[in-house]
């Protein structure tokens, strides 16, 4: 077996936000991560807007072509290693937004397959926890991989104010958390992207 | 307390479905359930398209005024007594559009609360079971009664063929199952709604 | 239709505790459940103990009887009008010994059919809302009919304590909101009964 | 970096069957998962039994002692790399036994941190289904890392029968599906081991 490069590859996180109102907490939380992946050597961040797409419709689908918005959705999430959602939850689940643009990335073929991700929620009372767990049965079939621990779950009602009039996160304690999401986000897609390239390796040499 | 009038009162269902494809299966399960419809004395039922909304977003909410499709969308539901949800299982969950549809139908005030609900699924193996399930949980947010049983789930790959080319409903057995189902549904909203005339009937004697 | 009768039917509740812990803080949701009700006119609860049953199992049923302790435990199940579950979450979801109750309440002829139910929970950080929808979902096989709201999640770390320390609950405010609970259970199950006699009566008058 | 030993570590798997019953057809998939095992190289398995465990209660937790059936069971989790489920659905979950074995493990220290796991379910119509999702959602608690695919459902009612009299499984394409499963699971453990190992081996050489 060769030896592993002294740099590890760049891992790339997509961020998605399931709420598209531009106050939105948990797009706060994106750029909170943003800045936290920029202290971390070897991982990038993008954030990837989800308005912009139509309803999910097989009608739009002429000749295997999707919509230009659709195709360009669909290339971000494949040049990813790794998505990082920030969502809250809107009635007990996932939010509209953002389970037509799951849906989008899973038509043939399936964007999403053998990525690692996490989830992390700004929302009321529940902190988002229902929600959470409808968009871990959603991986199984998109074959996502997430991270189990640590969960993050934030309710945006609690005193002190986590957020700014701006919405940017404010809170050390909660960007120390979320530094921890990010950071086993970071370690487990690592791993898998070391892994796939140490078999990769090892197929070449047995040749 | 009051004789109970000769002619229960007209229930109005309202038929949603999950798929915006044209030919959708789904919506062929509507097309067959409206046909069973006008088979019940007293029971009416509308399909209600979904396709048209925006995607749900609190920046498009002025001055307490929801856009001109979603307060169109608001008032059927809030004008019917129960619902008939027909989808497919997208990504082992709810389809985003519908989702979307239910998530702008929850903005205050809740238009869903103390509806019955029905939900069939046409879909591929698993024939939609996944979803329903997330949709029933989605409902105890919303304030939405679901019939317990019959359950309903139609695997649309099975031979011999459930629908023609035009999506339409040909198969006897299954249309049967139907019928089952939005029996269970009339009757289910047609005590609860009996119920509550007599209970102000009683409160109006008990002034 | 008949005159409703003056006094409503004795609505039976049967409170379910799923931890088998002693000085369980969901036992002393229970007790105190016991207490709101005793003033509640035409209401009823008995505690049922579910610790003495064995593991669910085919082998144990012989000539269709099943054990001793599971057939008085069945029984009690039947006499009921209502259930009253009050549960910690293990693990995201219901308890074993729980589990265990409700799947041998179901074996042929399933006993929880067409009950009403409510569920509340004293737990960790999630407040046992995990359990609660995955108890929701059993409910659908069962066909018992769990009321919507209000919703019951307490946890049980948070200062000032809510039990003293023989896990009797002292605190008024969630005593409030059970009694709430039990009040939306008693009301909902009144209903039904109420309308499956005027059902009842109904048929004899057109017989 | 050293090299990696020529062989691969061990992979120890545990089976666990939800079921009691001894013709059980979960028990079946199991005996022929252990058949599938012994033609695997490096990998071992052993059906760890559940029903001799006494009720998850933390009033028989003695001087911070379990007793000594659940200590045993706890032991052997311990010893395993992965977890094999196989378990019918009963009432829409995961069964009373197995949760309560689940339960009696994740008392502390949790015994099956990081380890990775399968599930596999004959049941009736649902094929388990439902029961596989509340399982993987407790499975984020339990800090277990599921395979996403294959998923493997077995209805036990269809026609011909995939079983014998005796309750072992004969049906070739079924075998063919758990050995998908197996090997999946095995691939996954293996990569996660060795790369539990390369650290382990980076961090010496960096002493």
């Amino acid at each position: 077996m060769a030896e592993v490069a002294a740099a590890p590859p760049v891992i790339k996180v997509v961020g998605l936000c399931g709420s598209l109102r531009k106050g939105s907490s948990n797009r706060g939380l994106l750029r909170a991560a943003a800045e936290i992946v920029r202290s971390i050597e070897g991982l990038e961040m993008e954030y990837v807007e989800i308005s912009a797409l139509p309803f999910v419709n097989e009608d739009l689908e002429v000749n295997g072509n999707y919509p230009p918005a659709v195709e360009a959705f669909r290339l971000k999430i494949l040049a990813a290693d790794a998505l990082l959602f920030a969502s809250p939850e809107y009635n007990y689940s996932v939010t509209g937004p953002l389970k037509n643009a799951i849906d989008w990335g899973s038509r043939p073929p399936n964007v999403w397959a053998e990525k690692s991700a996490a989830v992390v929620s700004a929302s009321g009372g529940s902190r988002g926890q229902r929600s959470q767990y409808h968009l871990r049965q959603i991986g199984v079939y998109l074959d996502l991989h997430f991270i189990n621990k640590p969960e993050f779950f934030l309710n945006v009602h609690l005193r002190p104010p986590k957020f700014d009039a701006n919405g940017n996160l404010i809170d050390d304690s909660t960007v120390q958390q979320l530094k921890d999401v990010v950071t086993a986000l970071y370690e487990f897609t690592l791993q898998g992207k070391m892994m796939m390239m140490n078999i990769v390796e090892l197929d070449k040499e047995n040749e």
